[in-house]
């Protein structure tokens, strides 16, 4: 190489925010992708299905992108992957059981052109002029990844998502000598996970859920319910195992998880003796207390299986006394009183619910601040990039790095489209490039914009008021209407004065303007908004979106 | 009185839910209404800023209605009172604090006309034929009350919401001699605080928040912002306390903060040093360690204090590096996230972020388990009803009293409008009443109903399309449009294409009707509705709400 390239680290998700994680490497003409994710809208994305990275860096630069490498299954790791591959089809990288998942996601989505590369943990994969290695981590699903790169600066190393789990469930603990040795060889910079970053202590073992699983399963009379992510095939590999104990049988229901079940025991990730999965509608034949429904809905989703059965609108499962319901699970922020009401309905009818961390139900699949130190000591990187966090929590693990000795103008905090810029001696902040939410609403996928969502905003608190008039050609001639259509804004059979006092008031208005001649569309528009804006206030104290309409004959 | 009455205890609000408790204490032909609350909106409320409950069985019963006792001044006990005078006015009976409370929401919704009563801990007001007690507890407002009425079937007790702080902030514990000698006399019926049901252990004492402010205030180099609730008076003392005690100014910012800290002042529930309370202009005439600012904004809620600060949007404080902002509070379950934005926002702005109840910033006003059960073992109730609390806690609270020794079919739940009818010798559920949510949206008070929430929702989540066109009076024949105006649904001049298939797809129906000489508009509308409606979901995988709207010329 000629000149002298720097290399650049750039994050275009996961940054500021937990969820859409994407991180961009580059040196000289090669870029390669860390992870294609998605992240769920917040409740003020009204109608927003999916929101995705805004990837327009990669698509300036498509001639660049050597790969994509992938940490592991999860949605906010993958689920963007089709989108991506859509714009820049270039080969990707990753373990068997992501192999597994990422399949069925591009099938879904109509993908079938890809160079999809299984990879095992120990590998190193030549990509453009970095050599990228895979080893194994624990997660909240197996066959997770760290990931290192060793770029002609010097050693990345992005631990992905993990937890140090020493007794996990597939009985393979994450291979801390592989961690050790490339921090003795010397690391340029680490990107590590913080989304537990502000958590003191450490993460308890996938494995200590056993117990209470063994506790909750003995206590059952009737049929279990147990809910967890569908991802999460650890958890339901303990399920199964504790159904096995008890001589249950086992029925999956949710779509999601019916398929990752069926892909994880396809690969060998999960491991179910002969003869104990039954189909949903075998589930009478059984005796209550020898049935386990594995299902999804345990964060509140109103579609998901738990919450169906707890508003008793469930195809293949009505609740019933005697019932135990697992959530193995806890609610992500935002989501506590989705899963509230989702309890308290499935208690009205008589289950009995045991959820949650406290009943021991559920563990983290992050590292907790001593995990994250332990990680930080073998490493021993030059410089630091908090990812996968809120800003709170970057900063948090920010400072976790500086007591484990991390130079304090080494730890490099930044957003989403900052570009962190490295030689072998040096590294900093520099530009940003574009990135943000892209939102995904059915089958469009940018098409709804800020507007468009202010609007639904406006709409949603509001409601609307639309006048419609008919014109007399080239001129403001009344010939129909006004008439006064509302929706979302009052219960017009309880506001019938105030809606006939609404069309005189545009009707006045539209008399002044034939009066006095007034043929410009736009200005009979304002003054009706106006003056129609200025009523409904007067009278309500709302707002709503006004949309005068004119046609003309 | 001539036959033998039942005592029926109605719940028309705060079961079930957090919010908006108001209950209903009746014989014969007297009624006592316990609180007057409202509750904030769920999230899939759109537009609504207020819940009240549906007040109509005291409506109906006006002349029946004797009087309203309330436990304490928060929202969710006296912020429906203006609603139930405006129809049902009579006197309310109080303690001092919660009188001066209640007297300025009155006057805030215009109500001149009222009779509000003061009574003193210890006294008893004979109200119909009820002798109603009041007596002194503790709670995150000073001058709360647990109420007991003897009634001619016996005695009830009723705890409002409570917590037994043994240090409190005013030096007054409740008065647990009072419950004791109410239950040594016996005690047909317990309603008892449920909030923290599910909470083991001791609520922590209101003081122990002291030390954490010393603590915070003695590392604090710069300005201190402090938020926490505005009805929160002792935590405020303590603010101000610690405030004197580092020789900081205080300023008090925030309309309900600045209200209630007056209030407060006046009636001697707040002591202020002389010299102490400074002008929010006055604070650039101080050093920036000489400053503590009380706040509004500890729930992130987006128009308060603490969130415009946040956001850099504050009229008279903007957060600069070195400031210690204080969060005095705890995330109510949905807050999370909006929360988490504000730190965020804040320590991006510099400030140093110390919040919640993991840094000892704050503690419950509710009672735990132990405290729930130290109330069922002196009370010992024949029969009990959990009050103040979703489902599960409820249900909580009745395995508690169970362990308590109350019988278990003594233990009676319900949901709001449940009639629970006693006489001297036996208890139990018998019919319902009307009961349920009244929403509030600017001045209407019921007029946005289900159907217009359940309109919003749709607009919210997938917009709008309104077809309008002019037909010949009494034909099928266009005259002009269709046209097709979206709001919420696409960014049109991303979806021209989208659009114009539209309009030719309407246009199309429009030739058909008129070919077929249908003049009937209910068959026209539904036509262009379905036909539109099914090519847009075919091509966007959305659904919004389709408007056709006709006039005639």
């Amino acid at each position: 190489m000629a000149k002298k390239e720097k290399l650049l680290v750039i994050p275009l998700g996961g940054l500021g925010e937990i969820g859409k994680n994407m991180t961009v490497i580059q040196y000289g003409d090669d870029i390669i992708v860390v992870d294609a994710g998605l992240a769920f809208p917040d409740d003020d994305m009204f109608g927003i299905d999916l929101v995705i990275p805004d990837m327009s860096y990669l698509i300036e630069n498509k001639d660049k992108v050597r790969g994509v490498v992938i940490t592991h299954g999860h949605e906010d790791h993958i689920g963007s992957l089709s989108y991506l591959l859509n714009e820049v089809n270039v080969p990707v990288y990753a373990t068997k059981l992501v192999c597994g998942l990422i399949e069925g996601k591009l099938k879904e989505n109509h993908i079938t052109n890809y160079s999809l590369n299984e990879v095992h943990h120990g590998d190193e994969v030549q990509i453009g002029c970095i050599k990228v290695g895979f080893i194994h981590t624990n997660h909240s699903i197996p066959d997770a990844s760290a990931l290192y790169f060793r770029t002609p600066v010097g050693t990345i190393v992005h631990t992905g998502d993990f937890k140090m789990d020493l007794t996990p469930v597939d009985g393979m603990p994450m291979d801390l000598h592989k961690f050790a040795d490339l921090g003795r060889r010397g690391v340029l910079l680490l990107m590590s996970d913080s989304t537990n970053a502000e958590r003191p202590g450490y993460t308890e073992s996938e494995t200590t859920v056993s117990s209470a699983f063994r506790k909750a399963f003995a206590d059952a009379k009737g049929r279990i319910i147990l809910a967890t992510f569908a991802s999460n095939i650890s958890r339901i590999q303990q399920a199964i195992n504790t159904a096995v104990l008890f001589k249950r049988k086992v029925t999956v229901l949710g779509r999601s998880m019916v398929n990752n079940v069926q892909i994880a025991i396809e690969l060998g990730y999960l491991e179910v003796p002969e003869g104990v999965l039954i189909e949903p509608d075998e589930l009478n034949r059984y005796p209550a207390d020898q049935v386990l429904i594995l299902t999804t809905g345990s964060q509140g989703e109103p579609m998901a299986g738990l919450s169906r059965m707890a508003s008793n609108n469930h195809r293949s499962v009505s609740i019933m006394p005697g019932d135990t319901v697992i959530i193995s699970a806890t609610p992500i922020p935002g989501n506590e009183t989705g899963v509230g009401r989702t309890i308290d309905n499935l208690m009205k009818l008589g289950a009995n619910v045991i959820a949650g961390r406290d009943k021991k139900m559920h563990v983290s699949g992050h590292a907790s601040q001593e995990e994250l130190k332990i990680m930080l000591s073998l490493i021993k990187p030059k410089y630091f990039i908090p990812v996968h966090g809120e800003y709170r929590m970057l900063r948090r693990h920010g400072e976790l790095a500086v007591q484990m000795g991390v130079e304090k103008d080494h730890i490099l905090i930044g957003d989403n489209g900052q570009i962190f810029e490295f030689s072998n001696r040096a590294g900093h902040k520099t530009g940003h490039v574009n990135a943000g939410r892209v939102f995904v609403d059915g089958l469009g996928v940018g098409d709804v914009g800020n507007i468009v969502i202010r609007d639904r905003q406006q709409l949603a608190m509001e409601g609307m008021v639309i006048v419609v008039m008919t014109l007399a050609k080239g001129t403001s001639h009344i010939l129909a209407g006004p008439d006064i259509v509302s929706r979302g804004f009052v219960y017009v059979r309880d506001s019938e004065e105030l809606m006939r006092e609404a069309h005189e008031k545009v009707a006045a208005v539209l008399e002044r303007c034939e009066a006095g001649n007034i043929r410009e569309w736009a200005v009979i528009k304002s003054q009706v908004r106006d003056t129609l804006s200025r009523y409904l206030y007067e009278k309500t104290r709302r707002r709503p979106m006004i949309l005068p309409i004119i046609m003309e004959v």
